[in-house]
């Protein structure tokens, strides 16, 4: 229907994640009928960061330098470490803004299915800092799926025998969340956790 | 919290219709982290487009080619003549697959407010094509806003003065509407154009 340059965009803007046939059609109509500066400085963006950014050589973050801002920061905590699955876990923890110690990103979990393993994690890396650095405690942030845990497991068991202290993001009811409205799962895993209202005076 | 290349390709997705900056930000994570092919043939598509796609010299849509498939496609009516706001309608109006002639696309509407005037729209041309073309009747589709009405009545008056017949398309219930869910506005437009169950025979 469209022109083949037209048709060729709206396929390509279909590639963005939940974009469909009609949203990628109203974006190109739009990029092209009233903002082509912005259809402009985008396509240079894209093509910028694709070229440009890797990983952060510490922690293994999306970044464009050898290092990223997080790692490079002398006053996070040289004690503590978080291994989170994406970047994207990273900055939500960092907007929930109690954790102030160094991060290490996954990039994925554990899936012998999809032929990801160890090394696809950058565990060799993980381990070299677990030795070398000066860590009081690892806090293993990976989802709470099947995968995810299978990899906290298999990162707490390397952590240990390193003589590293491991622990787990608590899992539960969510701060302003209904029972009601809370899968049983999540529920199940909530009575399993509980906590002490009063826990003993040491 | 990301790097400067990563925050400005966030910056730019936004750019497109309907994305926030978590989604924005889901998008550029995406791009990144799983489809850099993807993010390429975007920013190609997105620079060849902006290059390239100009207007039809015939009927004004989006195309890279001097004059449209459509105005070049012998087999459409040369006799009607459908006049849209924008290259999307056309679109429509082709998906409903009973319209088989002509287009001219306005690229909007008349709004003196914000300084479009009848030759912001392409309105020389489409006087020329009054003028010059057997057309035997020209479908006026606008929106039925205030500012698509107004347009209709001007093009309506400015076709009538060339001797061309004009119609407007028909508002009303949309097919498979339930009333208890139209707005006023619309039941009172279908309540005055009401037609005879039983047209008199001629």
């Amino acid at each position: 229907m469209f022109s083949p340059l037209i048709e060729e965009l709206i396929r390509a803007l279909r590639c963005l994640p939940s974009v469909g046939p009609k949203s990628a059609q109203r974006m190109a109509m739009y990029l092209l009928e009233k903002d082509r500066d912005a259809a402009e400085l985008l396509a240079r963006s894209l093509a910028q960061a694709v070229e440009k950014v890797g990983r952060c050589q510490q922690c293994r973050t999306l970044t464009e330098e050898a290092v990223c801002t997080l790692c490079n920061n002398s006053r996070r905590e040289q004690t503590s470490l978080c291994v989170v699955e994406t970047p994207a876990d990273v900055l939500a923890i960092e907007q929930a803004g109690n954790y102030h110690g160094r991060y290490f990103v996954l990039h994925g979990h554990l899936s012998p299915i999809d032929g990801i393993g160890p090394a696809d994690l950058g565990m060799d890396l993980l381990e070299r800092r677990l030795a070398s650095e000066p860590l009081q405690e690892l806090i293993v942030a990976t989802n709470p799926t099947v995968e995810g845990e299978a990899t906290a497991q298999y990162i707490a068991e390397r952590a240990k025998a390193q003589g590293v202290t491991v622990s787990r993001i608590a899992h539960g009811v969510p701060i302003g969340g209904e029972l009601e409205y809370i899968d049983g799962g999540t529920l199940a895993h909530a009575f399993n956790s509980r906590t002490a209202f009063f826990p003993p005076a040491e």
